[in-house]
């Protein structure tokens, strides 16, 4: 390795540091009758995941489905992803989504115990295309706090400017264990819309407030591949 | 009137144009036991806007309280602060708070139909210091489509970003009448903090897309003098 000098940052520099590609497998609205390419049960979630880190996603954020294809937390299914992904896919990142639409309350915490490398952590609550997405102070800390009991990485979720003020006062004060890992989301009806000056805002906030974070961005439905673009250039990470 | 030149706007030059002072009496969290000053009943909230109203504030932002001091939408309430503050303010514009503190769903707007100049208006949900602030979009729309019926100017509070950005949308299909008149909201607590780049961008966005749109700043707690002194220097209205 060539020393660095004082004028260059090879680490800073987007056309030279690594991009993590994040993969969502899944997610938890898409059903086999919107789309029978998606995978639901666990052996599906496996195989296509497996396709994906063999083209090189780094990180399988994961969702896990009910029998009955409706998005649930129940942890053994978590489980079972789980020992398939370090089977099928040694080294990849795995991260358990937390989120809303799966369970409610602490349920959503429910499978953290498991000890995944990973999980998404909503730190503000938002609207979404048709509710409320209730991510209650009380829950977020106990949230967070499971995450350290586990020793897993939170990935924060913004969904809005407020939230990425949250997680750096939560770095701050214990709450998130550092450096943060911050997930720009843009495109869900009723949240941020995808947006470029809110987006460079975004880049420059967590910036500015966390130096040393490090960020993704993630466009909902037909914002995806700008925002892959946008992430990419920029020097972030991105969500495919 | 001298004719307007190409090079200079009166209008929207912010050391000419008129600054609104909007007085917040009441609000829905602070009790006699906290400050014995806190107008409770609606006389008391009254002769306390009557001062406020002598010294240049143009707006009352209103909250009405049952008879143990707690917060409440009823109408009748409303109705006997609007009676006297008509009688008492002649001129003042009347803005009822529809905020979520102080009743919940549709009983939140019940006292639109008694036609005040304006009301508070969330269009979207965020986290307050112990809860969440529900503003799911059926009861944003419901409320919004009473302002109308009503001929109720709405006053869109903003606690975040995205909050610009769907008042906008809202304004652009219809269901609020524009012009749009935001408040920015800083300083509650897992909401937006006081910050001066956040506010900046919040002004330059508002602007961007919305140019005919008015706003205003309100600082909570500690926050509030700043917020005053921005608002000001940057060509908007403020609350006090
Ligand atoms: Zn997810
Ligand atoms: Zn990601
Ligand atoms: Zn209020
Ligand atoms: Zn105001």
């Amino acid at each position: 390795m060539t020393p660095k000098t004082d004028d260059t940052d090879t680490v800073s520099d987007p056309a030279t540091r690594p991009c993590i590609l994040c993969v969502a497998i899944t997610g938890s609205v898409p059903t086999k009758a919107d789309n029978p390419a998606v995978p639901v049960t666990v052996s599906e979630q496996i195989e296509s995941t497996q396709e994906a880190f063999e083209a090189g996603a780094a990180i399988a954020h994961c969702h896990v489905r009910a029998d009955d294809g409706t998005p649930t937390s129940d942890p053994e299914r978590f489980a079972r992803l789980k020992e398939g992904l370090e089977r099928h896919c040694p080294g990849m990142i795995i991260q358990f989504s937390t989120g809303g639409r799966s369970g409610a309350g602490a349920a959503r915490g429910g499978m953290l115990p498991l000890r995944p490398d990973m999980a998404s952590l909503a730190v503000g609550s938002n609207n979404f295309p048709t509710r409320v997405y209730e991510n209650p102070p009380d829950l977020v800390d106990w949230l967070a706090a499971e995450m350290i009991a586990h020793d897993v990485k939170p990935e924060i979720e913004a969904f809005d400017l407020s939230h990425i003020f949250q997680a750096v006062k939560m770095a701050g004060d214990g709450r998130i264990r550092g450096p943060l890992y911050v997930q720009f989301v843009m495109g869900v009806r009723n949240a941020m819309p995808v947006d470029r000056a809110v987006f460079d805002f975004y880049v420059a906030t967590l910036r500015r407030l966390a130096p040393d974070a490090e960020w993704c961005g993630a466009g909902i439905g037909a914002g995806q591949i700008l925002l892959n673009e946008w992430s990419i250039a920029a020097g972030g990470h991105t969500r495919t």
